[in-house]
């Protein structure tokens, strides 16, 4: 019943943000919801009680603080906290069977330094940025353990005992965690990243479509006098995009402007390297073998990311109230006709080649007619003798 | 010794990332230790570890876990943690409570039903976009809590005593956190985020002055006719800056092409939101008062992020293969002259405004002037009948 209304106002919720609602984050808190219960078996059940004990609440810790929503980020979270774990542990072990030689107050003043010296080395070490970036779980978990098996040493209780029984039932916590990640609908960092990067090209493909077919619409405007001087400044093309769906009877491509895919692009970088990150963790399934290259998708994406750069100004352009003269557009219109559906095939071939990880068959082919549309562009620059827009070259030269 | 010993390697690890050496990051590192030594009196003081006993490791934990780099990154996972417990105990109270009315076995399949019902709910709630930014660690403290309560209720502890002592040293390591963090040399986000954006501005400033710098050496080169027909490509441009190092006895702003400043802007859009939603949580202090606006920040950041583009794409035209021809050039040359240091001292004026948090002075002057380039800009736009770069004008009418 509570779960019900909660789902519902969840649902009212996730539909308008993003408009559709998304199963995969049903499963994943159903996911984490079987491996809490599983883990609160340690106390449920009175013969695993038994063995456990209180110890019981360190396994629950794990499994609440470790399960993530793609199957790495568990994995790395997991592996980050048994290893620091164990180096806490043993470090903290030493610490206080040295300490213990020393006898009254000066043993507290030396577990107290050990813990100021280790503290700050490891929270120094935290704040380096390629350490950050993949241990820093880790490094947290180790000072944590060692100050608590440190400390708990002065106190004369068995610590050896204490950590051997903490560190196993974390390692149970992780176990189910990781089966519970990996065995019931699976989410991989990696799908979502070789997705991600399809999906770039696609988005990208649709905004030079829409692109040129706003410039394509601005000349219908211009042959049609309908309104004689517009320009296509910030403040029109809203009104523009309108005016497109009263009159999108005819043409079905025009109607579905899509400009705006290349935005999504351009902020990607630090989802991008997360993912990946998380990627390098998981192991063999499906498609992705070990080692299978997650840098060249970073290369990739940001090489996208530049193409959204050029794109952007490309729309600045276009967008500009300062637009040429018609004879010129007029001497620009044919190879911007042709290349802008070319350009957003080419990428989509590229996409679509990169989602089956097939090799691009008619690459030559490509490569040849962008070239002649190089040319073309050329041609057409040279006779205006101008620098005038380099971002269609831009584009043509970046897909060599 | 061994801090010595690791903080050497941490020294060279650190200088040969980025060439300087941070001491804001050993200063943290210090007031973590000095957090962790006092949390830890409770285990070495007798009296301390009589009132709380066991209890102690609550602490501890809050303050590794809790202590970030920026006090408000404190405060708020400080905060969250309070609330995600406070909730969590006492959502699990209740459910152990109305649980003891159960006898037998079901007591276990009640108890394990509502951990799987809270679980799936909260975990649900941590993957809407909009809590998962701000309060995704408070969440993740309520599972945790309410199902370690929910189950040590089932053993017949005295959960509600339990439950209440935990709370007081989870309290207790969150006022031993923030007052280190703020009374120690407090490194606050907003003092990040407020110098970041200016630094947006001098970087896009000196990018555009690099660039001008850039054609105009170019220029320099076609009329020496060292290279007649130089084209600042991608490979060019090394030797080229090569060459400047070479010839700066004169003109020293020239040797100085900064031109990469304006990278940096485009993916600081994840790292100003953080620090903004960081800022937000921290009191009043030093020029701050509550209710700054933050959100203004994102804004800003925002516009200098489009203007980066624009550089971006200007680059991209002044480094193409394709340059116009010379006369062309040189008809441009004069605007573009007078336009990239004005335009450069206009950032950087705006910039030093924010940092004194002034209003700008000269504003009406400098859009004045802004308006006079524009004119000249358009002038020789349409002098030439061509479409030709829009970036100088972008920029001149984002400044608007």
């Amino acid at each position: 019943e509570v779960k019900n209304k909660n789902n519902i106002s969840l649902f009212s919720l996730l539909k308008t943000k993003s408009g559709t609602y998304d199963p995969k984050q049903l499963i994943h808190s159903i996911k984490v919801a079987i491996a809490l219960v599983f883990v609160s078996l340690f106390y449920l059940v009175d013969p695993l009680y038994d063995q456990v004990g209180e110890n019981a609440m360190w396994a629950i810790m794990t499994v609440v603080v470790v399960f993530e929503f793609f199957a790495g980020a568990t994995l790395s979270k997991g592996l980050n906290r048994g290893i620091g774990t164990v180096l806490g542990g043993l470090l903290g072990c030493l610490a206080s069977t040295l300490v213990h030689e020393i006898g009254g107050i000066c043993r507290a003043v030396a577990t107290g330094t050990s813990v100021f010296i280790f503290g700050a080395a490891a929270s120094y070490f935290r704040l380096v940025p390629s350490i950050k970036k993949k241990y820093d779980y880790g490094f947290m978990i180790f000072i944590l353990t060692f100050n608590l098996v440190a400390v708990s040493g002065l106190r004369g209780e068995q610590v050896i005992v204490l950590a051997r029984e903490r560190l196993a039932t974390i390692v149970m916590g992780f176990v189910i965690s990781i089966l519970t990640s990996l065995l019931i609908f699976p989410m991989w960092a990696s799908d979502e990243l070789h997705r991600a990067t399809v999906n770039k090209f696609d988005n990208i493909a649709s905004s030079i479509e829409g692109g040129f077919n706003l410039s394509y619409i601005d000349d219908l405007f211009y042959r049609s006098r309908t309104r004689p001087c517009l320009s296509l400044n910030h403040f029109t093309v809203g009104c523009l995009e309108e005016y497109l769906y009263k009159i999108d009877d005819k043409k079905e491509s025009v109607t579905m402007i899509n400009w705006d895919g290349y935005k999504s692009v351009l902020q990607s970088k630090s989802k991008d390297e997360t993912l990946a990150n998380f990627a390098r963790w998981e192991p063999w399934h499906g498609k992705f073998g070990f080692y299978h290259p997650w840098e060249k998708y970073l290369n990739i994406g940001d090489l996208l990311r530049e193409l959204a750069i050029s794109i952007s100004s490309l729309k600045d352009c276009l967008q500009s109230s300062q637009q040429p003269l018609k004879p010129i557009r007029l001497n620009f219109k044919e190879p911007c006709e042709a290349v802008a559906p070319f350009l957003a095939c080419t990428l989509k071939e590229l996409g679509e080649s990169i989602m089956d990880m097939r090799r691009s068959r008619p690459g030559a082919l490509i490569v040849a007619n962008l070239q002649s549309i190089r040319l073309d562009f050329s041609e057409a620059v040279s006779d205006l003798g101008t620098i005038v827009d380099g971002d269609g070259l831009a584009n043509a030269s970046f897909v060599f």
